[in-house]
């Protein structure tokens, strides 16, 4: 076979040098036709869009033509010619196929329309589907519209660590990770575990949020954003939790609580927008089949000013709701935790696009957030998005050192942990703010998928940790 | 205080509107000068040089001035003038000073010189130092080259998972992550411990890799990477280990060894280019105080061609050193894993350039390379480099199915794991490469630190896993 530089198809589509001779590869998608043309349709994962692989049957070899199956991976020398049946712009009449690798009928993805739960069960093949190579590629897309975002900014990407050897947020169940040997766990008179073996030479655990280490470095660096894995071991089975999952943390030197929720809502629409932009056709493939409504409601994000309300303003609209006959699941009252129904019943009822919800309540929000004078709230700021719920959490940070120290002890957390997150506050203190996003939360959003499970490659869940 | 929008000390530097009236936040780095007149360093992280802040005491109220020591931090709204005695091209003369965080005499950077054992100690501040400040916004810089030139070659960005059941390269001790209660350990008749109540219902740990992850990408989306943590429990306290540590692992479809070595090298002279295009100021602050080679070195690599040799005859030019004198700690001869002092040798003093070496005997490397047909070598490529050694490890995987299968048995690797790995070669098998790139290795070249804790803001090794 005459050697050619790889073209991948979704520059092939950009060419408009018809008649020039081209190689691709990929993988045969579907193969159809009559005893004297046979037509095939060729992904190699760069695009959504296959390429149309025109065959004249006679001037190839008849067993090299068997192997030409569905999930077969394809070498394929040809004319680019213009298309006008395949739906793309561009097709390929072939003068030489070579069969890289062949695929018999075991293959699992050989029919369509799998079941997301079956697609969940191979999840090493199921990239191969458009469904989650349109995930997939999103999800790229959105990484990198992130990082771009925030260096354009001036922010400093920094890695904050993933084993910690303390638990400061206390947010929900850890894993704890270790190098004993269980068989042989030394203990001491007490019956204590002695700790003094394990690899780190104490209790280790995955972490539940950077965002500690977070102000740390933006108490120096000024502007810094961390974006990498956490870890939750709570045994939720729900189409929103994952116990292993990747979460993007801005904190901000000099940033107020105003200022905060200007950097949550240009982010988010940056990112959507990034969507809308440059992942057109894989957007477009979700919408006609998953969720007809995706792009209106991501359009319908970028129009107007997301609504700033105060809690306290929130839980009178869901009261007043309930007064004129709305039913919530939950109860609704001053001081509540805010369930998911009523967070999309502000957003797609009352308001019809997204709102921030800040001030809420001092006892459902953590330690670490500004008191306001009113000593009952705290400056948070929820981002609350449709069909999401809160999508963004975050804050104005506690400045004042004897503030903080109050609060720690008023919650009783250890205060040994706590030393070196209390010099930010000792030295040189300064305001700051900072929020987080849930990657995936965001990826539900932009790709309109409604389990969490399909937006990450290999979702860890309880009792699930395969490939 | 009049509210004026602040500037940031990075884009001050770029203003040319002299006269202007401007804002600064920052912390104090010195204060020194007269009775009549005071200079303060200012650094708000954006950039390793301080502003000079001019204040006229007599405008100012004493007991205020008391309180702009080094550490403290200032709010300062000032004229911005041409500065001649300060060593950049802008100063302010202060109007206003607001003192947002006092720091008092206890705060452990007052003093210069801290060694960078002690700075480790206090890894919470260091990054407020001159040192780390250079570091971490290098290390921000390297991380968007590697997102910049992936992206840019339309691959995407795959993340592959952290929690693993499965030890599939066995490159090392792995950690144990778990959710029981080591205090109450469920056992069966047998003496084994029931994993049924884990979280994941089966033992867990933490991954060494996410290379044969990526594959199963690569055969899906065409070109993937990968850059995340990942972990080693190895008991090594050295200044190249990390229990923790950031990899970047490229995976591409139809690339084979060639394709893979041009990547590599293409790859890493983006990154350095752009350290010595993007973070000019910060490099050469760590070539002055650290490393007088440091600019000349990173240039060195930019300049040729890397060489290209197999293991075969680079084990004859070593065998060739000690035959005339060269003394080498550790044995040199064919099928020998090769030492750093190895590698060094032939970067730096044969060939005074890098070099990528080749086709390594198979017992020395991983089960998936693809075995050359002389079937004594793989077809593994190492980029070796100045000071460093290995900084990358690469190969063509083997994509045959039968010869996998083969040498998966030959290796004593447990089959019942490796199914979904098998099927990316049972099922339209391709050829495909890919390498490995220890992020904190990159650094140590990028930055000239010399040891591994220093590039990575929170190291984990072994009895140590702070902040």
């Amino acid at each position: 076979m005459e050697k050619i530089g790889r073209t991948k198809i979704v520059d092939l589509f950009k060419r408009e040098d018809f008649g020039a001779v081209v190689n691709v590869k990929g993988w045969v998608r579907t193969r159809r036709g009559s005893k004297q043309v046979n037509f095939i349709a060729l992904n190699d994962g760069s695009t959504i869009n296959n390429v149309q692989v025109v065959v004249d049957l006679a001037n190839f070899d008849e067993e090299m033509l068997k192997l030409i199956t569905t999930g077969a991976c394809l070498s394929v020398n040809g004319v680019m010619v213009e298309s006008v049946g395949s739906g793309q712009k561009v097709e390929i009449q072939a003068r030489e196929i070579e069969v890289l690798g062949v695929c018999d009928n075991t293959y699992p993805l050989q029919k369509k329309g799998h079941s997301m739960e079956f697609l969940r069960e191979i999840a090493h093949l199921r990239p191969r589907t458009n469904t989650f190579g349109a995930v997939f590629r999103i999800r790229h897309n959105m990484a990198i519209a992130i990082h771009k975002f925030f260096h354009d900014k001036g922010f400093f990407y920094f890695h904050t660590p993933l084993i910690t050897a303390s638990d400061c947020e206390g947010a929900g169940q850890m894993f704890q990770v270790t190098t004993m040997n269980l068989y042989d766990l030394k203990k001491n008179e007490a019956g204590s575990i002695i700790y003094d073996d394990d690899f780190f030479g104490k209790q280790a655990s995955l972490t539940v949020s950077g965002q500690l280490e977070g102000e740390l470095a933006a108490t120096a660096l000024g502007s810094i954003y961390t974006f990498g894995p956490t870890f939750r071991a709570e045994n939720s089975n729900t189409p929103r939790h994952l116990a292993e999952f990747w979460m993007i943390e801005p904190e901000v030197a000099f940033n107020d609580i105003l200022d905060n929720m200007d950097l949550a809502e240009e982010f988010i629409k940056y990112c959507v927008k990034w969507a809308l932009d440059n992942c057109a056709d894989d957007v477009k493939f979700l919408n006609d089949m998953f969720d007809k409504e995706l792009i209106e409601r991501l359009q319908g994000v970028l129009k107007d000013d997301f609504v700033r309300l105060s809690y306290t303003d929130g839980i009178k609209i869901l009261e007043d709701a309930v007064a004129k006959g709305h039913k919530f699941e939950f109860p609704v009252y001053w001081g509540v935790d805010l369930a998911s129904e009523h967070e999309r019943y502000l957003v797609e009822e009352h308001f019809k696009r997204p709102v921030i919800l800040t001030d809420y309540p001092k006892e459902i929000k953590a330690f670490y957030m500004k008191m306001n004078d009113d000593n009952k709230t705290v400056r948070a700021m929820d981002v609350l998005f449709p069909k999401i719920g809160e999508i963004i959490g975050g804050s104005e940070r506690e400045s004042d050192y004897n503030k903080l120290v109050a609060r720690i002890e008023e919650l009783h957390i250890p205060m040994k942990d706590m030393w070196w997150y209390l010099d930010t506050r000792k030295f040189g203190t300064c305001p700051h703010s900072g929020f987080g996003l849930g990657f995936e939360r965001l990826l539900l959003f932009v790709t309109g998928m409604s389990n969490i499970r399909d937006v990450i490659p290999f979702p860890r869940t309880p009792r699930n940790a395969e490939f």
